[in-house]
């Protein structure tokens, strides 16, 4: 590497990410250690565009034009902001199912712009990041919603306090937590599961789940698994959208069952999360959740992780 | 004092307490260090029941009838509990204004019940005290609220998670708050503020005051003054309620440029409270709010005080 030219090549690993957490809708998410995207950033000295030039794992679902494509949007903003003056390449390795509720776009946007950024020699924080990844969620679900870019960026379990104006801190929880995600192979849209959804909903039941999120929030940086475990409910969103969700109820007992902290809608779904204390009842949970599904004969995978507090990861540069 | 005999009298103060603070409707509340009430129970041999035998301060607004009483039935209920075998007088000595949303009804049940269980020999823990001076605020609001009693006996910032379960905790904030309080000389019964609430809310206000509930926790937790200032906004029930405190916006208003933290209308009002990160901020925010209720001719009088991280006093036994 010619230290004075600057990197040639960077290769980031850009974790899938678990949005809402039951009671924190829009406002709360957790990033996985896997699965996740690799996403290549490549300088081009005879070119000074972005290009797409390789997407893979997407069965061809994916736009290769930079301003269709998440990661293509989310990379172009930041070059644009940075004036960036020569062209650069991009490839989206996909390592992670597409429409999973898992945070795939999101995976693709935080990658883009972490290895965009390292390319040029890291100009900006990770933090400074948040809104250019935002812009790739607002190509792939209409808004530049964070609960799944905020978590996959800056690691750890994120709040959002207030989406417009990017007020998102880390929730630093002293104690382990392993997650559990369970993906059925069926394909939501989060834009159709938005539709379903009330415009208004009972003051009651608001502050019941304001009183959960409070309780989360209270349990995480206390480190407290009994509040966190006691919190984790939605009383609003997870009957609208489970319904979705061919046998979410039997999956949610089974993980109830085993012991976990609790277990609801990752993101907006099809994937249902469970949160344990220990990779032991991760595990346990993860075997009988998949038997629910397999038998409404779902075909279904499983990720076991524990919360990844890191973020994304420089795997290769030169 | 006849240590076999055990106590013959205890005199508690009780503090006053703001619920809701902001964004926190039901499920948040802070203690005063003052005002509040100051109440004796006494060991009576030749009785064997409770009777109330003084009360002060309270310009005959008060019922005398233990059943018709908070802290009458605050303080029966915990005697039936621990099958109490002589008669106990309690003398009621109101120190702050009724009906002011400062917590009146909860200072006098957690007084009563802190000095009876004191007087028996302390066989109760006081978060056990709970349950009890709740059921007096039921006598005074209808319903068993613990967003006045916990904050009033537990001392500190607390969280009710869930009312129904009584899951309360403290919110330990590491930096001083202090409380700026200002009383209008109006009553407003709780009864009929809830009564002009609305039933159903937009999705979109309660995810932000979800947002704001949480960043509040933080903020208190990690004793971020940014954090909780950014988060002390109540989108809810502030917009309805305010139209009952005459200047309301004013006085807000008044708090705000003398850079307190937040500010809004204190339980179910008409007080108005302020949080400051310094005594000095407290005070001049004071001065400001009370010039506000003065130039509509609103008599008024201001609070000012640190939050009370210890609930209830001793003051006097024998």
């Amino acid at each position: 590497m010619d230290s004075k030219k600057g990197l040639e090549q960077v290769k980031v690993f850009a974790p899938a990410s678990v949005a809402n957490v039951s009671c924190g809708f829009d406002v709360l998410g957790f990033a996985l250690q896997s699965p996740g995207d690799e996403i290549i950033a490549r300088r081009v000295e005879s070119s000074s565009k972005l290009e797409i030039v390789t997407v893979t794992g997407a069965n061809g679902m994916l736009p290769t034009s930079v301003e269709k494509n998440t990661a293509g949007v989310a990379a172009q903003m930041l070059l644009d902001y940075l004036e960036c003056e020569f062209g650069i390449e991009l490839e989206i390795h996909k390592k992670m199912p597409l429409g999973s509720g898992l945070g795939s776009s999101a995976a693709s946007s935080v990658g883009a712009v972490v290895a965009v950024n390292r390319l040029l020699g890291s100009p900006l924080e990770d933090k400074e990041l948040l809104q250019f990844a935002a812009e790739g969620e607002r190509v792939a679900c209409g808004t530049a919603h964070l609960d799944n870019v905020a978590p996959s960026l800056l690691g750890g379990v994120v709040f959002i306090r207030d989406q417009e104006s990017a007020d998102v801190f880390a929730l630093e929880c002293p104690k382990p937590l392993f997650a559990t995600v369970v993906h059925p192979q069926i394909e939501i849209k989060t834009e159709d599961t938005r539709k379903i959804l009330r415009r208004d909903i009972p003051l009651k039941k608001a502050v019941t789940q304001w009183g959960n999120v409070g309780g989360l929030v209270a349990g995480l940086l206390k480190g407290d698994y009994g509040l966190i475990s006691r919190s984790l409910h939605d009383e609003i969103i997870e009957p609208v959208r489970s319904v979705l969700i061919p046998g979410f109820d039997k999956v949610k007992e089974a993980a109830i069952n085993a012991d976990v902290l609790g277990s609801g809608i990752s993101g907006s779904g099809p994937s249902v999360f469970a949160l344990s204390s220990t990779r032991g009842t991760a595990v346990r949970a993860g075997k009988r959740m998949q038997g629910a599904f397999d038998k409404i004969g779902l075909e279904n995978e499983c990720y076991i992780s524990k919360v990844n507090e890191q973020g994304p990861q420089i795997l290769e540069e030169k």
